[in-house]
């Protein structure tokens, strides 16, 4: 059987050190603050908002909560987030996505203050995670990604790395985020062809396409690490990954590990959430 | 023996349809003209500064050349880029890279108007090259390889790419560009393990590493397309690509194509050049 990584582990250690630097920023006066900007009421998105404002509680890190109806169109949300970027108490900003229909996302994306864009919604982060250059910051669950193969100690350096999706939010950046960390990245998508095979030759698989189950027994093979980022309800209502969990546990063997769905990358996307709040925090006392 | 993919039938269809269009410019009072920013003389900026400017006349382009002492500093660049920007009959520029020891390259390449980045050397427009969002030209080495590719038929949707190279002139824009056109993309370079195998993998090979005569026939399979972007000097003093151009031949067999180096990828290069200043010329009448 494989190792299971779950993310509880890298949570507590999170955890732990952000509640130093927390502590840190109050005796200086700071005092962190989470904006999360949300349009309508996905049940998707009051979940996370759920776990958000539990663990921004647990670590004394403020949350404002801009809510906006599905209707009140696109000015309503541009306000919001020239409110967010016009409070000096606010240092990290998380808006929800993708927005209910009639409402320009690029646009609202690109609206928030870079410095405040701590999920790297907008072209700035973006670019950065692109080009190393410049400030900004990764979507979180790309770098939740990073903080298990290093919480685990997975190594990246030389190893070859199979990311399948290749969104905006995930695919694309972790790819990026791999490669500045000397992977060999190959970044598959729906019109890949012969994609189990592609799989098969990878040492660590990143799934990220959001389809429940869709990756089976043909595309792993033992001593794989397997990160399943997808969040997918199965046929019978219940949480599960992108990954046949089953069929792929099977296959990886003991030297295999992969994160299971729920209790995997989905916490640490929190965790790294408030890390970022608290980056943002720390740079604008500078 | 495989096809040898010469730049010169792409580079006189570019040719042709960049006269139409700057007849159809000047007949709208406006007058295209490229800048080239060279800090220095070295002899490869020379080289291709030459070309440009015979390129550019037979076009109709104007030229503006803004030639810094290569111990100006960076202030006197920084006004060079000034001056650019402020010129309203500048559409595009060409900034010669990389700048001499003691020059902020980062900070040169930021000033550029980036509607006036034709060869996409800001942020701005390598957010574009990385997000589909946005304003801003593609480097032109990598959109010069999607020329290439389409001028010769090359078919990209569904294919296995291996970018040699991840640089942000060539390898990281270029590998970006072919996901876009839903190929299957895998980023190696100097860490990767097991090279050769990984890149006879590929249906289409990108070399660009600026290593001369690197990768030899245990790096090729027949059928390949094999694009090398490297333009260096041999031990005898010859222009050479990065593949060792024989051997790759001799294994590529009748299916297989390779672009030789020179007459291959790099004349194109300076008609994409010219092309962009033409979109840049366009999207300023608009």
């Amino acid at each position: 059987m494989p190792r299971i990584l779950l993310g509880k582990p890298i949570i507590d250690a999170l955890k732990a050190r952000s509640l130093e630097r927390v502590a840190l920023l109050k005796n200086n006066g700071v005092d962190p603050a989470l904006a999360i900007v949300r349009v309508g009421a996905r049940p998707d998105d009051l979940s996370y908002e759920r776990t958000a404002i539990k663990r921004a509680e647990s670590l004394g890190i403020a949350l404002r909560l801009f809510e906006i109806e599905e209707d009140a169109g696109q000015d309503a949300l541009m306000k919001a987030i020239d409110e967010v970027n016009a409070d000096s108490g606010i240092q990290g900003c998380l808006m929800f996505r993708p927005l209910p229909k009639g409402y320009d996302e690029e646009a609202a994306c690109e609206a928030l203050d870079p410095r405040k864009d701590i999920d790297g919604i907008g072209r700035a982060a973006l670019a950065r995670v692109f080009t190393g250059r410049g400030e900004g910051f990764a979507p979180c669950t790309a770098a939740a990604c990073l903080e298990m193969l290093d919480g685990y100690d997975v190594s990246i350096e030389g190893k070859r790395v199979v990311v399948v999706g290749r969104s905006l939010v995930i695919g694309r950046p972790v790819a990026m985020m791999l490669l500045e960390r000397n992977a060999t990245v190959t970044l598959c998508h729906s019109r890949t062809a012969n994609l189990p095979s592609v799989m098969r030759d990878a040492d660590i698989v990143v799934l990220a396409t959001g389809r429940a189950k869709a990756y089976g027994a043909d595309c792993f093979r033992e001593g794989q690490v397997v990160l399943d980022v997808g969040i997918n309800v199965d046929a019978d209502g219940n949480l599960c990954g992108d990954a046949d969990f089953e069929a792929a546990e099977a296959v990886l063997g003991e030297h295999g590990a992969i994160t299971p769905v729920p209790r995997g990358v989905g916490g640490v996307t929190t965790s790294v959430l408030m890390k970022h709040v608290l980056d943002a925090a720390e740079r604008c006392r500078q």
